[in-house]
């Protein structure tokens, strides 16, 4: 049997990835879903309440992991305009064709949380799954994960705090600080480590 | 003879790698630099005068592209910290070691231009390169592209402008260019469809 270590997944990384589910009717749904490793055959997922996938994922205790890098499945399932003709169906399950793997999951706990951030209160459903079947459709599949961007954009900022000074400056603070949490929330611990590196020598620039 | 295709490199793509040369006395050197892929055998590089890359490559006339993913190359290698330990020999050229590739490339055309963009005018020197013999070190090469890490994060943008207003949806408006430009530069023909899609949803928020 398969497990997410085939699929390229490390325990404690948060990948992006697209999960499609179906309603009541059998009408497929996808949706782009950060789903965080947690162990070899266990994801975790923080959704939406209001959402489809909240809907179909409560009323049928599964779902499908996706794992593609193909921009316009991204685009148009965020946009809710994603096309049947990208759909296959694998037994009583839908997964998107053009996918490099895919996995079932099959829900352990759920449950509402309300929770507070920047942008107000908002009820999200944090769910635990196991994972059933992994169907790898490419020999190498290498799940889409954003730290080593961050690290590249954030030193990118780092080279030319020199250059910038004004509005220009206060933005690179607030993206340096942006990048940074991503960075902790979906990376392993070498990028935190790398990560960490940056905001000190980002530092210096501290009493410019 | 391995070309470019054999580590995953597409026409037209921009990818982030580090670039490797040596000085008059052999001591290597290393920077994160862009280089674009022009065609299976040739790529086109911009350099920022002054550095030690742009004058190792007018000495020798040659460098090394090495393709990798570890944070801590690429944070160490901006910061001119990177340790000798990191590099090995390959004839009379230095690479990475833990890189997934590298190639070896001659210098064909060289150019100094003055170029204005947001920080003044600056000299960049302009190059375009023949690559010379490819080396994989793993069997599946992935090189970075940063094209669907844009449009991942547009999408995040366009499904919070709901949320947003004042300060913050400047902000995003702002990074909602940026990251257009950036995929635009970087990115292959599905990469711009997709962004062109996600700018069309955005300006619906225009008159907001």
């Amino acid at each position: 049997m398969l497990d997410l270590g085939s699929v390229g997944m490390e325990r404690g990384m948060l990948y992006e990835t697209v999960v499609t589910t179906k309603n009541n009717d059998g009408v497929p749904n996808a949706a782009p879903i950060g789903v965080t490793c947690k162990d070899k055959n266990e994801i975790v997922l923080y959704l939406h309440q209001g959402s489809h996938t909240v809907k179909n994922i409560k009323a049928e205790g599964r779902f499908v992991v996706n794992i593609l890098k193909d921009p316009i499945v991204f685009v148009e399932s965020t946009l809710g305009n994603l096309s049947k003709d990208y759909f296959d169906q694998y037994w009583d399950d839908f997964y998107i064709k053009d996918s490099d793997a895919f996995f079932t999951a099959n829900v352990i706990h759920i449950r509402d949380v309300e929770r507070e951030d920047q942008f107000g209160v908002s009820t999200t459903t944090v769910l635990r799954a196991k994972v059933d079947q992994v169907i790898k459709k490419s020999e190498h599949v290498e799940p889409l994960n954003r730290a080593i961007y961050g690290v590249i954009e954030a030193l990118v900022y780092l080279t030319r705090m020199d250059m910038v000074s004004g509005d220009m400056e206060k933005l690179y603070r607030h993206r340096m600080n942006e990048i940074s949490r991503i960075v902790n929330k979906v990376g392993g611990s070498e990028h935190k480590k790398a990560m960490k590196k940056i905001s000190e020598a980002f530092s210096k620039y501290d009493d410019k």
